[in-house]
């Protein structure tokens, strides 16, 4: 078994109570310990603690957000568990095949596993802020699992597989709060200069992400294209500036 | 998804209706269907149906045995899921080995899933009556899975892997009560010829039953074993005869 040391579980809109408790057994059984309530629509009572069955300590240090943008900020990468087709999100895994490209990444990356509410599932702003999708094979005339038996899926699958580390470079990649910050800054410059609709920026932001979700983004990537922004903008000012000189 | 048609879970001494319900969720989520209850401990509340959300009809046609034994009469080959060690069950596999070991099969080989007592798991007893043994990696300090996640682990290894047929002969596996029936007449031929002791046979048996498992009997293994047995019974008897008949 793997130790999960670098992957934490998100649980988004949770409404059951007995959920998280299965949810953080099946943590402990697979070896991972960093359990995070989004914007949680419940309390952890008596039946969380039931459920958990001896994983009460996981419950007791679960972090809390009040939005999915803020709970990832953190991380490396984000992947979602969704039975959704999307078209616009590149990189669509099978559980069986994340543990070889997770081996790419340098193991101190933080992964975030995020899981939707149990009627619906994440939407697709929730997907808009994950890198990759993950979907568990299931039948299609009845395809929605229980949320603590997806998670105890996806986690056996990182914790059972061996994976030898690629021989090539191990990627660095960006925080997550770096790369939607850049996210933020290009929408307000993209705003700016008119090419996005300040009423509706979100279907070609939504694009855009696409690319950059496909490009995986490291580090230095995301400082790049951060200070091309900076730089632009500061241009932007001085053209301002002349123009309003006095010629 | 691989259809599951051939493959049964069956749920020993199964103690929580919930847990019930909730495994024929697992079940339909993955595609198979056939659901077999081995001296239940709970009846089928409404606690079953809530958890099953949806997979009620799988509750609906279960089937109830009062013994392991019994249940697993019709089937070719049968699988307990356990973390116990145990020295004398000759395969132990990953539940990622499954597929590819069960791709050896013909496609219309019933194979039975067997899991145990949520408190206690699958004892010895139960263990002898199956040919392999499955473990699912998991934490040392916490290993014991809730009962639907085990089976959805399982189920999902079996119906998400695609593997390719073997080009060899596929096996046509004896029926379980053929290979038990077997047991029970050598049980009764080695007690006869004091090889056994009449009152602790189940050490050497379980060594035997060791030795066949091994060897998964296909089933004209089974009739020439049996035929031996029934031959030499035939010539028991007609040593007796002789010996009684006056010189």
């Amino acid at each position: 078994m793997q130790p999960l040391n670098n992957i934490s579980v998100l649980l988004v809109e949770t409404q059951s109570a007995g959920n998280i408790g299965s949810v953080a057994r099946a943590m402990k059984n697979m070896g991972a310990s960093e359990l995070i309530l989004v914007n949680c629509q419940t309390e952890l009572t008596e039946e969380a603690t039931h459920f958990a069955c001896g994983a009460g300590d996981i419950l007791e240090r679960c972090l809390r957000f009040g939005s999915l943008e803020e709970a990832l900020g953190r991380f490396n990468l984000s992947i979602a568990t969704t039975s959704r087709r999307v078209e616009w999100i590149p990189r669509v895994y099978c559980p069986n095949e994340l543990p070889a490209q997770l081996a790419n990444l340098s193991p101190f990356q933080k992964v975030a596993l995020v899981f939707g509410p149990e009627r619906t599932g994440l939407t697709n702003d929730h997907l808009h802020l994950c890198q990759w999708l993950v979907t568990i094979p299931s039948n299609p005339q009845f395809e929605s699992l229980n949320l603590a038996h997806a998670v105890a899926i996806v986690l056996y699958e990182l914790s059972s597989r061996r994976v030898k580390t690629s021989p090539g470079r191990s990627l660095q990649l960006a925080r997550l709060d770096q790369v939607e910050a850049f996210f933020h800054d290009l929408q307000a410059s993209l705003i700016e200069i008119g090419f996005l609709n300040r009423e509706d920026p979100e279907r070609i932001m939504g694009t855009l992400r696409q690319i950059l979700a496909r490009a995986i983004l490291e580090r230095r990537d995301v400082s790049i294209l951060r200070g091309i922004l900076r730089q632009w903008s500061w241009y932007a000012g001085q053209l301002t500036r002349r123009k309003s000189q006095p010629r």
